[in-house]
């Protein structure tokens, strides 16, 4: 089976476009924010802002110069999180390398940081007390969710152990309800292969064009590719060698239109929770 | 082999006394709250306060009545956070069940949170930025330390989510520089047995007298015992069967003098971390 990341994040579209249209005097905007001319992020957030509009949620658009200092960016921020009209706001990451990350990022309220990236918010996770949370492995969530997989109980493998992906992924998969056996597996793992093939619910996060093969997969896995590799040739390859790895798996992501356009869709889903807890949007049931 | 919580608590306790004694001017002062009567609470905190003293650091014991507000409460806290002379701040938990421990927490300032539970602390740890981190498991990862136990490649189970405990021991056991592969379980996991007895170090911080028998150890593992239980006549027992484990185990902590003593030198060792951040004592090194 192929796990269509297009099609449940174009329900998860249109879900939230149906519930803004009960609103019609409510706009909700999305700011994002883009330092210099990175193709990859300009692209990244051009995507991000036309799956925005599709839904009903407005967007705005700041670039700003390449070599802005940290003071100006700061700012630049802190006019988003005073204006009551913004209700979510995303700085594309990586940011250029004179650029602090970690204080740029307190400058986003926690009810605003729709990339679930604060320290706030990253906290209320590991407590057990989430609200918004990193959009990536929230897609895979979703996923789950969508087609109905079971993780109780199952064993879990979380390759990569970044604060953005691998972490959150595994708090997600292990916490009350999903209640999965987490493993986390990363580069100095041994042995990677073996571990992987014990996941009935493998995640791998790395970055390494077409690290799991046959050998890493048990029958009858679900396996979500979240690494991205961006080739020579302008196309993207997953760390999941896809013809390999679907004879074995009983259900895969594809590269690309598998767990991309879901943290796209998380993304939008992040900005309605979001307006919601600023109190511009009622709670849904 | 015995692994002696106690005689490596001492050296953390010594070694803090001889940093402090380089700074005769300097006070350095934990201000423990206790809300009620809770004898455990009032055991546990009297402990904590003895062995600030012996280590050099002052001690505020701040005693509030059972029936207190959840406004006083968190106008005493504050009162606290304002305190330049006040370093650290420890609320005995568990509060009364009318309090919320969110909203109190909420007003411990970062660098005084010496028990590591407020978000930012929790956010910053799981974002590989750690500061102030709870002393549980602080304190196995001094444990392994100070017997130079290898965790790098090596297969770690941890048995229990809390956030207090096994989140934060995943985290640290799995991050750069420990780089363990690790394994989170819980009440949910399916063959524990199978599970733990993969693991070259095993951590259960589940509060299930001696769940962990020898069908679950690995034999050369190291095993800590975390899990806490006060049974009837008051003596404590661990999540280990320790008399059937030691005999597989190549390490093992004994229950009392394991990880206990730990716990509370990891908070003296916070509270000096806490002064340190605050500007009260200089970084050393």
């Amino acid at each position: 089976m192929i796990i269509d990341g297009k099609k449940v994040a174009l329900d998860i579209r249109n879900r939230i476009k149906s519930h803004l249209e009960n609103f019609p005097h409510t706009t909700i905007t999305l700011a994002t924010v883009i330092v210099g001319s990175n193709p990859a992020s300009q692209l990244y957030v051009g995507m991000k802002h036309r799956e925005a509009n599709a839904a009903g949620i407005q967007s705005k658009r700041i670039e700003l110069d390449e070599n802005i200092s940290q003071q100006e960016l700061e700012q630049q921020i802190s006019l988003l999180a005073d204006d009551d009209d913004i209700h979510g706001i995303l700085v594309q990451l990586p940011l250029p390398k004179h650029l602090n990350k970690e204080k740029m990022l307190e400058k986003i309220p926690p009810k605003k940081d729709v990339d679930g990236l604060t320290d706030i918010n990253m906290g209320r996770l590991l407590q057990g007390q989430k609200q918004l949370v990193p959009c990536t492995p929230l897609g895979v969530m979703r996923l789950i969710e969508a087609y109905g997989i079971k993780t109780s109980g199952k064993n879990a493998v979380v390759v990569g152990r970044s604060s953005l992906v691998g972490l959150p992924q595994v708090l997600l998969l292990a916490e009350r309800g999903a209640d999965a056996t987490v493993t986390l597996a990363h580069s100095r793992t041994q042995d990677l292969a073996a571990i992987c093939k014990n996941a009935d619910i493998l995640v791998s996060a790395v970055g390494s064009p077409a690290l799991i093969n046959e050998a890493f997969i048990k029958p009858g896995a679900m396996v979500f590719d979240v690494g991205v590799t961006r080739l020579e040739n302008q196309t993207i390859q997953g760390d999941v060698d896809f013809e390999a790895a679907k004879k074995i798996a009983a259900g895969i992501t594809p590269m690309p239109g598998g767990t991309g356009p879901m943290t796209v869709a998380c993304l939008l889903e992040n900005t309605i929770l979001a307006a919601t807890l600023q109190g511009v949007l009622p709670r849904s049931h």
